[in-house]
């Protein structure tokens, strides 16, 4: 029997738990504070940010959305960002990717500081990931939120083969690194990589996060892999689906995460919990 | 035919270009400053940082070995590392590893001013290379001088499949990311993993850094493999060797590093280059 594994439910079990810690904090007199900013009017960068907006509401996070003006200068975006890190409400830092043409993302990124880095993605924060650094630091979401998802499966995961199709900053670098310092072998590819199949039917994780529709079919998984689709694609119809053809597949996996409520719901429920990881670990991280 | 990939010779070679990098620079009147702290007296470490402060020497690096005492404080140790931060005649700061028990590495390697870091292992570069931002930062050495290596062979990477045995944060994982940033499909394996043979015998580039002698025969390499071999093991002899059974893979393989001869040259001569580009860069880092 093949297990879905259930992206919304399991969302729902971290986000109930991260409204417990929230509580826990305002009974201390702390509330999670997080801006989130979106520069330009990008109607997919507006629908995320509606949907962290009203999920940290419902958690009782204080989340600020600072809409800014696509014309806005580098200089003035980075002293919005500035701001941010020296407010004392605000302990997690978002900047809704991509910014409009002329903007530095990287500068960006680069601005906020890395205790208030919600999004994982600051150069230090990467680097302490993939040294497998111990003590607190944020991480890369979809990521992070994989990794709960392979957990709630209890399949030991120690020596086993994973392979990561794509190797993005957001997703398949950082969990390329989570999935090796788990201790897996990890494979990581990409659209050079010739022999796909080659790669991916050795795969016993095998997370695909390419935006490639319905790339993997059932000959290029393994029997009894665990399957994560990071797509979020559009098809003929217009559909939402995902990266894996789920029919095809689904038979000869062990479980497979599916296209909608599978790794989208859990992305934002991660982005909230690491909210309010940020805001418990602030004094220690503001000691850095 | 099988190519020895002669790193003594491509040591000389890099290090002649080194020197007359040095001497350019002493025409503007800067001499690159390099300093390398060692901790307590570790035969083997004293052993390489007389290589290293001999090597400086020869190419008119500003070298400065400060030998503390295996009973200094953590406290004490920082102070150093943060007076070299702020001495503008040093441009590269190492400590060498390992430190004396009671002593937390990560710490003083936390400590170096990113811009001074030229061993490459501080966080903020770690997540830089693991990132592939564009710009001038420091990287590990060892995989530093391995892609020059590999580069000398003129076989185009992209796209193909590179194996990396062993997951340390001073090669297997810098190593892994450089061989991504080289458009490779990259598979990072440990001793967790399962089916090592399975992995390896895939490998159209194979690195193996494990410290297992002759770890890899001649069934774990595929057949055309370009072979480099990081291992600095004692064979029952007391013969230097590496973790590849050279003699037993030579003729399977298109290329292949020596040990001795291999990547130990490379890694000094990687590491005077990286002080001389530290201080060629250090009028922009010191604006970070």
């Amino acid at each position: 029997m093949t297990t879905i594994i259930d992206g919304k439910q399991l969302a729902k079990a971290l986000n109930a738990q991260t409204k417990t810690r929230v509580a826990a904090l305002a009974a201390q007199g702390k509330v999670p504070g997080l801006a989130v900013i979106i520069v330009g009017t990008d109607p997919a960068s507006e629908l995320y940010v509606r949907s962290k907006h009203r999920k940290a509401g419902q958690l009782g996070i204080n989340s600020i959305v600072r809409q800014l003006p696509a014309t806005i200068s580098q200089a003035d975006l980075l002293a919005v960002v500035r701001a941010y890190n020296v407010d004392p409400t605000i302990h997690g830092i978002l900047v809704q990717s991509p910014l409009p043409n002329g903007l530095d993302e990287t500068a960006v990124i680069n601005a906020i500081d890395p205790g208030k880095d919600v999004d994982g993605f600051h150069p230090v924060n990467v680097g302490r990931l993939f040294k497998n650094l111990p003590g607190h630091y944020p991480v890369s979401c979809t990521p992070r939120g994989i990794m709960t998802m392979l957990e709630s499966l209890q399949t030991p995961l120690r020596g086993k083969h994973a392979v990561v199709v794509g190797r993005s900053n957001i997703v398949g670098r950082p969990m390329a690194a989570m999935l090796l310092n788990a201790d897996m072998s990890v494979t990581i590819t990409h659209k050079y990589g010739s022999n796909l199949r080659a790669l991916t039917t050795t795969a016993d994780v095998l997370v695909v996060a390419t935006g490639v529709t319905h790339l993997i079919k059932e000959a290029d998984v393994k029997p009894g892999a665990i399957v994560i689709d990071v797509g979020m694609d559009r098809d003929a119809d217009g559909k939402l689906t995902g990266d894996v053809d789920f029919d095809a597949v689904f038979d000869k996996v062990h479980a497979i995460s599916p296209v909608p409520g599978g790794v989208g719901p859990m992305t934002i429920a991660t982005l909230m919990r690491q909210t309010v990881d940020l805001c418990e670990w602030s004094d220690e991280l503001g000691n850095e």
